[in-house]
């Protein structure tokens, strides 16, 4: 297996995107429980986010979402960030909580409201070339609930359409990135469900245009690191919603619900050089911490991420290869899983230690008292939640 | 195949339940959307609800929830009912949308919550007595989203505990219905996530204490008609809530997802004995119509039921006998499907219309103005929900 | 809706490829039930196919897998296929049962076992060109049962090298197919496990690479008439291998698991122009027969995408987008439901009797005792099925 | 976290069956591959049972299938055992071979099938008796594929009444272990599907009848540790077959689809008592090596329990009750987690060493040459596999 200290170059340059969302309130459609000193402002997410950075170095830059972090003077949050250590990411686009969107935006029936989503994504460029963020990240609610409610095939086409009028817009250093959702919130069809469709969709704008894989979002049973794998192959792995799910899209703590299969995800990130600065992809987190803490919610992604990336940067990949050429199943099998059952926690809180972080992020956090500071100076306004 | 005229007298007893949140707002995580005359008070949605029965005969009574539904004068309710021609059933508790019960009600690790939630039910249970109510439904959100969270064998413990406390209030008419549900809102485990869980727990209160089985809430690939038969043959199958569903616990109008199933499911209800008032079953729905109009599509999901029913009965289950025990499988599987793929609706049509009521609910309904009108009307006030 | 006897033109054209497999014996890995007079030879597989045609008209060609049918004299097979009244179809390679495939065949690690996977559909090939047939379809059994035991990323490559080897043998009217599968035999990985994969893999070769759409080669919960439509939309729909299934890939006669999704599927096949002979779009059944009798199993199947197919096309198209631009949920969903309810089976009997084929192909094929004919005639030998 | 020293006594306890069949030939419904030394009788399956005993020190007994296992006398098979140091476990019963079992065994609709099956259970009981068996373990592939083909309801009351007649000859100190299975081979319908149906059956029948649990049968996305823990509670856990699954009934070596499942499923084992003597739980692996080798992928199948057996002991179960009633949703996870996390296998290397067992049983069977040697032997003759 591959020492740790040879690895650790390569893990001082991890970088994951925290979305400012998670700061704010979630839920399911049953109840949003809300917490004390949940931040009412895209400032205050800002601030907790840094705190994310702060105790574990893996957080420098937030993703936002418009409108939901809508602000008069852009400049303002581009100074704040930067104020309190942090940089801004990717920029998500949000065309399922109007009215006009009940029955889709980008794949609309009705032109005009296809035109209002595609100058909503032209709204977020301008902002992307304010705050200097090089990704336009397209998730799209759109889908029908009721077969023969759309027209499946037209709508592709009208997607294909809209797409194509935001892309002549996206800057030559920028990036349009298209999610693709299996269900949810449609519960029939839905107009981006897979991989494929997500790449061929973007294929056809050109070379800025890649797809965002969210581990969520996919059939029961799938194997998610062969899309992994597949993407990295065609070049058109743009970037990662990291979170983990029993069920559905459940958006719980990335690898909390399948640690291995994180693992098998980041080997073949590896083993198809996603970790290499040149290949472009993101490393992004998209939860809910609808009953859990959400700062140290996040802390713990980060390091879940931190901690399987080690271990597959320590595979042993010149005797796993030599093992699968020559057809030695329990062999490779075994090289992998030494890496997986390494714990490689004490030897982190080590080099987190020896570059000036804690050893321990979660107990560092969880003494600081910023928990009981916020909750008790954020008194009174509204707490952000994905409505606002 | 059995003749339609011999089935008319069992179609004239179908009864189906229709719940009094179906008539309110409903929606996603992502979104709540609205509609123009969605009612305000629990006397506009059985207002609402009273159209559906004018149209179809088929939904003489309201399930009502609790506190969504609370009033201060419950005779006000009893006799506004009336007065719009339909009776009130089942009561359906809430133990999920207070923070209180944000890790849990009847299963939660802290005694006062769990006799806070009991104290809700006994309440419940007061207000079935004051409107004449026969079954009290329990519906639970009580899981973890993590593994470690909770105490899932003490929890079952507690379970059983405070069902054993509300049972010991139920009266000697009255039922305490449990329903299962597979995820959400919890994302790791459920309290009550099986038809065996549910079984073992309500056979362990008494007689009275039997299973509601909701269509839409079982892993992937359930056979659902299996339970159905297997609930039956045990004496505890107590009541359905009808929905449909293509990925998870979409609500969807019963019948528009899987015709097949629904059918297929109704034979085994016919087969095991479900169809006679003895048993006891109750039929009902609980769907949410997020997109689409709400009266009109309680009306289709009525109409899809006694459609299915329609099929189930005209079985030729003698044949059906003869050919299962030929082990003649293309026969007896041609039988089941030649019922299926009767058109009963020029049928349906023509006994409706012979009994009064319009031959095609659907279009005297939307002939009626009746949508117009609550949309001019109802201005003003909150709109229902799932919230309120 | 549209008029039954509108459709008869397009229905009158309906030809569904019938396995030759599907004659044999097949079961799952717990056993092989046999029936009498199953066919030990092509010849009587080919006079089987030739009964189902004769009773239905819709089965003009017969698809072949090689070596399972592998002859000397391939002129023999096809005089004897004229003889009986039927033409020879797709082609389907076989590289899974030789003891070299263990780990694999065209992704193999070792390129020796690449070669011979090449040369056998160089020799279907030559196949192809002897009994004029137009399509090589090949399904992969290609895949790893443990994480490690393969290299996904190259096997990809490794995969596309070995079909464009393939594909450059391929004739200016023969055309490539490749089918998709999510899992089994492999368990862990597949490497071709989706339609995205089959899609990239065959748009990498040219306009005579397509895809096959097998209906039960999906995830659980996958919309397929979502991929028939993006396929056709993208002009690779090849083919479909239809059957149907309830749990994994059970290979159970079309129609039976769930019929509203065959009428979706063909309803898609028609948006798209899938019925239209330009096309090329090749119906063919990939089905076992492990319980019920083989050929009546095969007509039931024929008549199921009969049944559905001219349901599909009882659909009113113009109504249906009328709705569907008019935002009107309910309405679009009944207009399709209308036709899917509706009973053609009396007109569809009347019809093939006006055609000169009996109204009731089931029932005439039972009449006509060829079954206790071919179990008396059929005696010693081996008897066909998956292995020989 | 508990430390390792404290938890060696109970490891030293563990025992897990291996089956008989597991050295023998498996595969999938299109290939069974070979392996050279295969055993061809129950005393070569025997001799390399005792390979992983001798090995680990974990598996003293062997679990055989009837007929599979089949002999004239059972002395000599006892004899042998003991003379290659392992004793005989459970007897599997078989009634999915015979032609007669076609539509099912002790749920087939001819009585005259149900008693065959009844008598060759009353065979297994004689067998059980002469060996020194505890458990009859029942598996059925009793179901249906096509709806209507068999009455599921009248094949429960059959399957009742043939369980009643089997349990009646149990011994006193004998069990009646009825297993369950979502699907396969049975693709429409199942008899035993689900551990509610398994429960009440085997409640009905009496103390000594009780559920085995095969980690591979249930529907995708199930939460398995929860059966666990309720049918502890229950009293009802007869036995685990184990092992893992990414899709179907894929019967991979434990742990290796999983690994956290696997663990979760034994922290549940340990926090019912499980692993306590009294519960009488039985430990089984039920795997296919389709591809792997058998002797070694028996010995990380069995290595890979004890590991994640450590892990679960090590759980700090007072730390996570406290956690658990603090509601501490992040603290409680990390703690179950830290245990999971830890990599136990040097300190198991070290133990097994000390008490004379290899430290790395996996490198000391490659280096015994036992493979080469069974290899060379076992000339001529028909290897085992299932169907003989």
């Amino acid at each position: 297996m591959t020492d740790f200290d040879s690895i650790t170059d390569q893990l001082a340059e991890q970088a994951i995107e925290v979305p400012s969302w998670a700061y704010g309130n979630s839920g399911t459609r049953f109840r949003v429980f809300t917490t004390p000193g949940t931040p009412r402002t895209v400032f205050e997410k800002l601030a907790d986010a840094a705190q994310v950075n702060a105790y574990t170095g893996l957080a420098p830059k937030v993703a936002l979402h418009y409108p939901w972090d809508k602000v008069d003077d852009w400049s303002e949050v581009v100074d704040f960030a930067a104020e309190v250590g942090v940089g801004l990411g990717t920029v998500n686009s949000n065309t399922f909580q109007d009215e006009d969107y009940k029955f889709g935006s980008l794949a609309h029936h009705d032109p005009a409201v296809r035109q209002k989503a595609i100058d909503h994504h032209l709204e977020c460029i301008e902002i992307m070339d304010k705050i200097g963020s090089r990704d336009l990240k397209i998730w799209l609610a759109d889908g029908t609930n009721y077969p023969g409610q759309g027209d499946i095939r037209r709508r592709q086409d009208w997607l294909a359409d809209s797409l194509a009028k935001i892309y002549a817009h996206i800057g030559p250093e920028q990036r349009l990135v298209l999610e693709y959702k299996f269900f949810e919130p449609s519960f029939y069809h839905t107009d981006v469900p897979d991989w494929g469709t997500s790449y061929t969709q973007v294929a056809a704008l050109g070379e800025r245009a890649v797809v965002c894989l969210d581990t969520g979002h996919h059939a029961p049973g799938t194997n998610i690191e062969f899309i992994v794998a597949q993407l990295l192959r065609l070049g058109k792995l743009g970037s990662f919603d990291f979170n983990s799910r029993f069920y559905a899209d459940d958006d719980l703590i990335v690898g909390a619900a399948d640690p291995f299969q994180l693992f098998r995800i980041l080997w073949e990130v590896r083993r198809g050089g996603g970790f290499e600065k040149s290949t472009g992809v993101a490393f992004m987190l998209d939860q809910c911490h609808n009953i859990e803490d959400k700062i140290p919610g996040q802390i713990r992604s980060v390091l879940n991420v931190q901690e399987m990336t080690a271990r597959a940067l320590m595979v042993d990949a010149d005797a796993l290869e030599a093992a699968q050429l020559a057809g030695d199943v329990l062999g490779a099998n075994e090289i992998l899983m030494d890496a997986f059952y390494t714990d490689v926690r004490p030897q982190l809180a080590q080099w987190r230690a020896s570059r000036g972080f804690p050893a321990d992020p979660m107990n560092a956090f969880a003494d600081s008292g910023y928990l009981a500071r916020i909750a008790e100076e954020r008194v009174g306004g509204t707490q952000a939640g994905w409505g606002a």
